[in-house]
């Protein structure tokens, strides 16, 4: 069983695996050789070699776990939290620890192998979305469980191990510590201002528009002012929301197609790049429907200048914001 | 002039660089040719390749910018802040910034090209050491910088465009987001218990003794409890010390020699894993010196699954901290 350990500094919880614990002639060579069609997990016909679906969007008359399905969500083989089991929060010494209780799920988002979300249809994209949605929705009935965190690696690089086209989920005991950060700082301006820090944000960004990447009726991408990366890109709802999963049916027809857009643009202008993409949404647990407003957070990977960046949370971006925002324009975008 | 930028709503600073600021096509493959001896600006009879040297220690008879040293420090000929101007704090709307104003040197740690820290002398390892405690003491002087951070990046996966030995030292005019959070902790663990947090986990590691990588009379390696990354490790004092340049010259004798043991191990035990080390020590201003310890952070970079965490401050560690301590003490170490 994994184990969730808590820094007695400052705080933080770490998942580490217990079980299939890596020895030091596993880490190999960061680099490994892409993947074939035929023996990929993800792709059409191989069903078989996945965890059973969990939820699958289909065409009418198929079979679950057989093909004729637009979009699944799986177990993730090699877990990093495991779904049974009770948390057993218990102390040693001074350190802090529970079980690594929590679900890791895969959505595999397309039948095509060698399709990235720039190339996607809109509408696949919509039922992406309504599959975080609806996998949030039933997760939030466990009450072992504070948060759900939707998140994708594109690119070895960015991560992934598998080149097909994936998401991830995981559902964790414990809100993860960028998102209480981002609580805390929301609560703290909503305290003195009495107003969402987001949404003053992006009226600040609407008004001057140099960091505008693109919007449409319901969301901005923006280029953010303190950046941490290259041509980090956050789509922003404009309606004030904490939680994603709230999202109306429009904002999820409108959300696919900036998204498609955005990850157009960085496509072209970048070639595709590795990257990672976060959803930020409210816990659970405790109101936060005031001060916190939910946003997508795109980092493509360009840069290397990153270890040192870990240790201290200190970060160097060679491009301002407002440079990749005007690099980003010049490219028609693939819509 | 490079910008420091204030996210709204964590409150973390980033360093924006406006001047040579990289386009799209900047980005190119990440792995480089390695470099030859020849063209390092790092070895001897190459110091017109670089800034002039702000220190060295030299055998007796040798020139300033000539061969005959040890050891160098130079500016950093692309520096990330720089050293002229003022810090004019301002404000655009919500937005804060201040100009990038900072010191950017760098340590070059041998005249060896081919060398790494775990093949050189533990005489040449102190002369590092006091270089560090040298140049914290100059650069305090400066009342327009709180911090001076001393890092290393080991190999190009952990962010070195050189492959010549060297450290970096950044002086900023603000306490990097990680320190903080450490001051913040390790505050409310002193004001709760009035003993400092790392003294307490130095005291339950040295009688558990399952995380215990190394130890010598001043100092203990050890792999912490919550460990982010595979076969991370810390290196912390003995004796309560809330400053870095405070240490002793008995213990930066045994610091030197601890420090070349465990890069042995790492070296050994996986092969030269790429590296980052980072020397977390308390702040200029304010008095930290009750609550806070210094120690170094040594972190291996053997995993890529670290875009996500990134943007989540969430870790998952595929080998526990007990196991890496087995598989380094069960090489010899190479001192």
């Amino acid at each position: 069983m994994p184990e969730l350990r808590k820094d007695p500094v400052i705080g933080r919880w770490v998942i580490i695996a217990t079980e299939r614990s890596k020895r030091p002639d596993d880490f190999g060579s960061l680099e490994e050789s892409p993947q074939s069609a035929e023996n990929c997990p993800f792709c059409p016909g191989n069903e078989s070699m996945t965890p059973p679906e969990i939820l699958a969007y289909r065409n009418s008359g198929s079979k679950p776990d057989q093909p004729g399905w637009r979009l699944r969500v799986v177990s993730n083989k090699y877990p990093a939290l495991r779904i049974e089991g009770q948390l057993n929060r218990r102390g040693d010494g001074m350190f802090d620890m529970m079980q690594g209780i929590g679900a890791h799920e895969v959505i595999i988002e397309t039948t095509d192998h060698t399709k990235t979300l720039a190339d996607l249809e809109k509408q696949n994209i919509e039922e992406i979305l309504w599959a975080y949605r609806d996998r949030i929705l039933d997760l939030k009935k466990d009450d072992r469980f504070r948060y759900v965190l939707i998140f994708k690696n594109q690119g070895r690089a960015a991560g992934a191990s598998l080149s097909h086209s994936h998401s991830q989920l995981i559902a964790t005991p414990i809100v993860p510590k960028r998102v209480t950060e981002e609580l805390k700082g929301a609560s703290e301006y909503y305290e003195y201002k009495e107003r969402c820090v987001f949404c003053d944000m992006l009226t600040q960004e609407l008004k001057e528009r140099v960091r505008i990447i693109e919007e449409n009726d319901d969301f901005a991408a923006i280029a953010p002012f303190a950046s941490r990366f290259p041509f980090e890109t956050w789509i922003i709802p404009k309606i004030h929301e904490a939680h994603f999963e709230e999202a109306t049916k429009h904002e999820f027809t409108q959300l696919a197609g900036l998204l498609r857009s955005v990850m157009g643009k960085l496509k072209d202008t970048l070639k595709e790049p590795p990257y990672n993409f976060v959803i930020h949404t409210a816990p659970y647990v405790d109101d936060y429907s005031k001060e916190y407003h939910w946003h997508i957070e795109i980092m493509p990977k360009l840069t290397r200048v990153a270890g040192f960046e870990w240790g201290t949370g200190f970060y160097i971006n060679p491009t301002p914001p407002e440079e990749a925002t005007k690099f980003l324009n010049n490219v028609s975008s693939s819509s």
